[in-house]
């Protein structure tokens, strides 16, 4: 089946040896009361506190790795976010230069986490077409090679290494739910999960204001956001693309949306009551869980997996956590 | 020499066997970013992911199993914060009923989480006088024994026990930094560790606006906090008493002190750095480690562990995060 695909099983367990000893395994977290609060019993695999606080370095670090070192003079990425930090960080330690591209409005946060890693800041208008304009620009000027955050194989079956780990680390897991962004988490982990344990069903977690990967599989066919979204899960704006959406489309059981209100009530819930520092992107998995709709159509689930992706979140901006509503 | 003490390793060795299983052996984290900062390899002892958000539970729940089963009609204790909730939740796991005062102008989520975990709240005026008043008058009524939260010897041996999981977690450990409020968790650590590996300095970490302690060692005596202290570390606003004050005289090898900025500066690091949702307590150990005296005093030190006491924090009252100093 795999092989219908950009991504097998093989390129997940390749990458698993590849990036080995070079990034963490996460731990997989218990909450009693969140248990009680979901009337099911949930593994939390947390990826925040992964290196660069979240899961991107996996599919970064892959993908870097597989380059051919002699003739690889850099890396070009387009990417404000954790992929960014995530590529600048892999390239640190394969010893080649990143460039980043990343909108001049963006966080300062966000580019001093970049630099820190020793990358170059390359800045933008921030509309997608400066993007991909100043990225082709730029790998133009450095001859460095394009890394794309997801649609990239090998960063997608970088990855897939998290669904390799649940496995081992949650063996009667049942059911685990992933945010979908630009989807190369949700396909690296289906297409590893579903090929070792095929009745492990494989959910993705999207924001009612972002749900280009609900529509499109309800519409059977790639399906993108028309405008930018307006959501506080700011990692997964993207939409899914052409690599993902096969992967999306024919391995991952179903996808469920969730309200903004959700999401900030899940993600203060994980702040609370696990003391974990969790981005609201990765509030996302939590907020199904509780969500009326799952509970009524997976009853028979009891073991799920909540994928908790990352923890990068500007404190200075993180006022709504105050909201009433 | 631990005979001449109200502990002795022995208790914490028994504590230990009597609360296992029902408390999290919490783990240890590392963080390159933080070690980069620090000068040191720093080793953080997660006790702000045990089981009430607090190491509390382990002397509270050793000192309920250790009254008579047969012969205890509730137990009693005062204290607004985690002593309070760590008691309701050992009382309830042994079926027991407990009464916990605290001061009416309480923040309503300590409240909230005291009547979660089953307990009985018992208002009183918010003066030491008046907590200590009611909450004999409320032994007097309930016939409940009363568990102080940190000169009563059986949980101070409970709070040894995170000492004996250091020295299996972190075999190279140099040196171990507590906060310190009334000394249980230091009292009891040092006992453990100092038996058992001599060499391991035991440090004390404190407000320099809460400094009994450091007072003491310097005066050689025990000296109080003259009037209510003004702390973010608000779960060391106590001073150290007639049981612990022997073994920090003698067991302790220093104190040091800390600024408020710099208690807010390490509480934010590692909130941004490591993910943890920390107390501003638990920011203490961090926020010695990287201040200028103890670089000076303990450069051959190279492996410190730090305990992270506690996360629980009134997100709704968090604003210093995004003061400027």
């Amino acid at each position: 089946m795999n092989s219908l695909y950009c991504v097998t099983l093989e390129d997940v367990q390749e990458a698993e040896k590849s990036i080995r000893g070079f990034v963490h395994t996460t731990p997989v977290m218990t909450n009693s009361s969140l248990d009680a609060l979901a009337a099911r019993k949930l593994f939390f695999k947390c990826e925040l506190l992964q290196k660069t606080g979240s899961f991107k370095i996996r599919g970064a670090l892959n993908a870097v790795s597989k380059l051919p070192a002699d003739k690889t003079v850099a890396v070009v990425t387009h990417s404000s976010g954790n992929h960014g930090q995530a590529l600048a960080l892999a390239a640190h330690m394969k010893g080649i230069p990143a460039h980043v591209v990343v909108p001049r409005n963006a966080a300062s946060c966000k580019k001093a986490a970049i630099c820190g890693y020793g990358a170059r800041i390359v800045e933008c208008d921030p509309t997608d077409e400066s993007r991909i304009e100043v990225a082709a620009q730029t790998v133009k000027e450095t001859g460095g090679i394009l890394v794309h955050s997801n649609q990239d194989p090998a960063v997608i079956a970088g990855q897939g290494t998290i669904g390799l780990e649940i496995l081992q680390q949650v063996p009667g897991v049942q059911a685990i739910i992933i945010p979908v962004g630009g989807g190369g988490m949700l396909a690296g982990i289906a297409i590893a999960v579903k090929a070792i344990r095929p009745e492990v069903k494989i959910f993705a977690a999207e924001p009612v204001n972002a749900d280009d990967c609900y529509r499109s599989k309800r519409n059977g066919k790639l399906t993108l956001n028309a405008s930018p979204p307006n959501t506080i899960a700011d990692s997964v704006k993207t939409s899914i693309g052409h690599c993902t959406w096969p992967i999306i489309r024919d391995v991952v059981d179903d996808v469920f949306v969730v309200t903004e209100k959700e999401i900030k009530v899940a993600t203060r819930l994980v702040w609370e009551r696990m003391k974990l520092l969790i981005e609201p992107t990765a509030g996302l998995g939590l907020a199904v869980v509780l969500s009326t709709q799952f509970k009524e159509v997976t009853s028979d689930l009891k073991n799920i997996c909540v994928v908790l992706c990352g923890g990068n979140i500007d404190l200075g901006s993180a006022d709504w956590l105050n909201e009433q509503d």
